[in-house]
């Protein structure tokens, strides 16, 4: 066990080094055990995270048929004639199984072949346990730590974890096309909530520019309630639900609007200019904005979820943990009280007054 | 706070009684507050756990223009012509703010107005902290103690947090379509990983047939390598990542494959019975499956991080809780490291050695 840790610690490390070195294929492999969740990331990030932080993490989404991947690829190109380099994770749904996400990057990546200032990387949605928030953040600390100027997190805007891997961006660029079904109209009200810039695509077509002007006049009149509370923080516990938050969107927003051609080209250097622009309104320059600290608190809620459970798995306590589990499957013990319970074995206060009013009684089936 | 904590209690206890009494508002009540996860929820449910576990939960999940709506409308009809209750929950991917998911509830519901028998409610998919199972989950426990027979999930297919409500079921249809693009092509080979009963819909069209028969052949042939790993709690952990597992489908899989024509009913009353044979083979009557333990340690883990967080943030813990965060943004301390830390002010070990090797050494920004 401690030799498998060291191991691991050895390896992890040396990927990390061959990363921050510039070793494309030890970067490759070092995704890949961050997206496994191994002890070999584990390790390499512990080392990684120091390096990290320079990079700014744009997030891009928006409905199936939006054109995602299109203008993703035209922003490269603008990105890479700025001089600066960028890396791209695409969050997939296809399945880690069929190799969908794998097939994808070897179509994408063969355009930049040749290019040490592009990297491509896709990652499969399922397979993450709840967590694919923080292997995303992960997986664009390991970018930002070996120099990437601007990382694209590129997710499909109709899946919660989806959305909110683009959310804990430090800017979230959701896209619009005009003429979408009604399907897509309901999920477009939901992403706008977390837009830090809107993005009208497929600008050829006819009704882009209303379209683009309705945008604006509808995210004027939303804004101004949330320009209300003024309170950032207490915009962000709203928007999130309370402390078991996800990355939250803090603070009120009023999104610019843009248009773009991306199989043209045509309004991507302006999109660029406006994440640009975001970026130097949020601070990051200065100081860790609140969706760093929002971003941050996330990904270590997750890896202390991790711990807490391994814990409870360890045999000291790995009774009283199963013990407690099947009591709730067999509806003698409600969930909560589980929760109270486990908590109290962790924590060693049995002998403390638990959180509910009734919590560890146990209530029999009736 | 006490005091508010008992009204609460009285109130979610209210609900709860309402709730079993067959007080419709009483329950539509409760469900809303399931959804924003308040105290008042948690008193009922406290209440409700020991009388749920009789309904037979079935998850329908499926890529956007399969037909899942319509394919729910027609197994309601049929289910209630078999003499049993319903209960529909969908998970919708619009937004709590724009109201469409309360919008395509009233809609539906008309068509059972007068129909005590049925409940249909819709579920917005983002607002729920990373919590959009757990939430699904206690939703489905609320309508199973209010006594409905069978409970629907239904999700789309394009997200993870979606598709693993479904996948927590007791039973998952998944929908497919014949004559669908690319993309949808890519969700469906990730979606038959999680499929109990794969339905082909829009059987009148031409090649549903010879795609139930692809899906056949394919299943047979991806279903070996699965079957050969016997151990099902094995399975359980390699397809979740570990013991941070969100609900797994444990046990290897060999779906039937059916087709139905959901605007017109056929082959439907074929699906209810299928759905009834997968309950039967998973001895739900029995005793506990290992689908329903999964569900039940996701909601206590899910339960127990709100607990452990609102702990880090009360006021004996909160100073350092915000100084380890800080400490992250700052790129001073790994996550890792900062939630090492955090489980040793939790359970006051802070002398015990630390589970990495350089865990709460702070490394400075080089």
């Amino acid at each position: 066990m401690t030799a498998d840790r060291e191991e691991a610690a050895r390896r992890g490390s040396a990927l990390a080094e061959g990363a921050l070195g510039g070793d494309r294929r030890a970067l490759a492999r070092l995704l890949t055990a961050v997206e496994n969740r191994t002890p070999v990331a584990e390790a390499a990030l512990r080392r990684l995270h120091a390096e990290a932080g320079d990079a700014h993490l744009v997030g891009i989404t928006g409905a199936p048929g939006a054109g995602k991947s299109t203008l993703v690829a035209a922003l490269i190109g603008e990105v890479r004639a700025s001089g600066r380099s960028v890396a791209v994770v695409a969050v997939d749904p296809s399945s880690p199984i069929t190799g969908g996400a794998i097939l994808g990057d070897r179509v994408r990546m063969q355009a930049y072949a040749a290019d040490d200032g592009v990297f491509i990387r896709s990652m499969a949605s399922r397979g993450h346990a709840g967590g694919l928030a923080a292997a995303s953040v992960a997986a664009a600390t390991v970018l930002d730590a070996a120099g990437f100027d601007l990382i694209l997190l590129e997710t499909v805007g109709t899946g919660q974890s989806e959305v909110e891997v683009a959310a804990a961006a430090d800017t979230t660029v959701v896209l619009e096309a005009p003429e979408m079904g009604d399907e897509v109209q309901a999920i477009k009200a939901g992403l706008l909530e977390v837009a830090d810039v809107v993005v009208v695509n497929k600008g050829d077509r006819p009704g882009a520019q209303r379209a683009a002007a309705e945008l604006r006049a509808m995210l004027t009149a939303t804004a101004s309630p949330r320009l209300a509370g003024a309170d950032p923080t207490a915009t962000a516990r709203t928007a999130s639900g309370g402390p078991a938050a996800a990355p939250a969107r803090p603070g009120p927003k009023r999104p610019e609007v843009l248009v773009t051609t991306a199989t043209t080209g045509e309004g991507v250097p302006e999109l660029l200019a406006a994440i640009e622009r975001h970026r130097q309104g949020l601070g990051v320059e200065g100081g860790p904005a609140p969706v760093r600290r929002a971003r941050a608190a996330a990904l270590v809620w997750a890896l202390l979820g991790d711990r807490v459970r391994r814990r409870l798995e360890d045999p000291a306590l790995a009774d009283v943990t199963a013990e407690t589990l099947d009591a709730v499957v067999r509806h003698e013990l409600d969930p909560y009280a589980a929760a109270d319970r486990l908590l109290g074995a962790l924590v060693g206060d049995a002998g403390r007054r638990p959180e509910g009013r009734d919590a560890g009684r146990q209530t029999s089936r009736g």
